[in-house]
């Protein structure tokens, strides 16, 4: 995080890292309702300077990755999974156009998770999770995960409730695997209201140009909010884990979930500190074979 | 293409599009030495106008891109694929940082081609190929592609002479399948010179960042300098079809080279003119049932 200047007469406490603040604390009880949707907690104070702070971590993001995906060139196992969980219009895509946006597309790993597919139905639910990892050197992005499975499949009564309830273990398990394998997992629950979502479904019946974002099954879903709520509360409590913690992202205000997110990933990068790798072969005698040759 | 402004006395002659002057006619002997690898044919008159260019060329492809992927949504099958191929340091990824960095990463599906793996040497050459293709409403884009196995496989003797000399017409019918599924293949030979490479090899040398992008291999490909010139005439002659022709981009100046790609991609993006899809629902109905819950 970039320090503000001292004042006179002592060090200013540094301002706590974005991912203290965000986090969810593991095993607690997790009320949803105490988190404002439309908070801006550690961030810039208004759109203008929030939009211009996301252009600013775009750069600092992109040199960082490469750095990542040269250490990955050269053995280093390590990566990043970025997991987008939210209701309808929480801003999932959105965040990958403009925070995944500012990286270099070659590094990054995208996937979309819709309803399963049949020949996904076959396989445990992890099957399909798995083959959409990040590879190391790269940024793994999930839009919509492996939560979707103790999500719409909890709310839905997808799978009876034993079956349901074994996810959430099979869930941390699975994390602490990546994390030992060096994936760095941050997960962000984008959090918005149940009021912003009708004012963004209503911006897109407004729009033509939109129209294919929405469908009329979006409207029958409102009335599952209370009850995806608690589901993400359930979630979120019992798969914050120290290897991979959940994060609430205040979502009502796209330039702060921009920003949020952005920082979130330059913080774990940060952390991760990649390393150009250094030269195994003879710097001089290359240069000297290269202006040899005609 | 943007038209100039019309002087007096009469219409100005329109600028014949860039892919009419890129393309390489089939059939006919090919000669790179013909083709300036400095050139800027069509261009704009320096690199900071081209810069200027391609930026504004990104928001009018993001623009696009989101259409097609819209029309692909609701069932449109055409989908673009951009192959990128050529020596060395002439700027694959380059090009997909600085042209395809400017759409939304969602609608890309990237696909380096390494070495064959032992998996993929014991399948057909197109297998590898066709798992990476994109999907409806999508940008793909391989960084080397199927031409490898008609250019390394062709330098390095990798197979059977009479074996390779079957992969042209394999290609050809395998794009021509394509370009019948709604595949729009834009091929994209980006040519450099051989001095050119040599000071793209020293830069990375003289960086110890960039070490990690050179390989003493590099210098030694250079005395293989004549024959992949030779295997890559052979492939743009045979394999520059009506379904798929092959395009020459100079790319000893990067700023020509994204701008001449990201004018390739929008005139056959703007070729398939994508629509987005007209609502399937009852807006009206659905904006009052929104309106009408809490």
């Amino acid at each position: 995080m970039a320090k503000g200047k001292s004042g006179r007469g002592g060090a200013r406490k540094a301002a706590p890292a974005l991912r203290e603040l965000l986090r969810v604390p593991g095993d607690d009880r997790v009320d949803l309702t105490a988190y404002d949707p439309a908070g801006t907690p550690g961030g810039p104070a208004d759109k203008a300077s929030g939009v211009a702070a996301t252009a600013a971590l775009g750069e600092r993001l992109a040199g960082l990755q490469e750095r990542l995906w040269a250490a990955g060139s050269a053995g280093d196992r390590r990566r990043i999974l970025l997991v987008l969980q939210g209701m309808d219009t929480s801003g999932k895509g959105g965040t990958v156009k403009h925070v995944i946006g500012q990286l270099n597309p070659s590094g990054c790993r995208i996937k979309a998770f819709k309803a399963p597919t049949p020949q996904e139905l076959n396989h445990p639910f992890l099957w399909r999770v798995v083959k959409a990892l990040p590879e190391p050197g790269e940024i793994g992005i999930f839009d919509r995960s492996q939560y979707e499975d103790v999500l719409a499949a909890r709310v839905r009564e997808l799978v009876p409730r034993a079956q349901l309830n074994r996810r959430y273990g099979q869930i941390n398990r699975f994390e602490r695997t990546l994390a030992d394998d060096g994936v760095t997992v941050v997960k962000c629950f984008l959090h918005i209201s149940y009021a912003q979502q009708r004012r963004r479904l209503l911006e897109r019946l407004d729009n033509p140009d939109k129209h294919w974002k929405f469908s009329p099954g979006d409207i029958e879903d409102r009335a599952l909010w209370p009850a995806y709520q608690e589901a993400y509360e359930i979630a979120l409590e019992r798969c914050s884990t120290d290897a991979a913690p959940w994060f609430v992202v205040p979502a009502d205000r796209k330039w702060y979930r921009d920003w949020a997110v952005s920082t979130l990933l330059l913080e774990h990068l940060e952390a991760l500190d990649p390393r150009y790798p250094e030269a195994r072969f003879d710097v001089a005698e290359c240069r000297r074979r290269l202006l040899a040759g005609d």
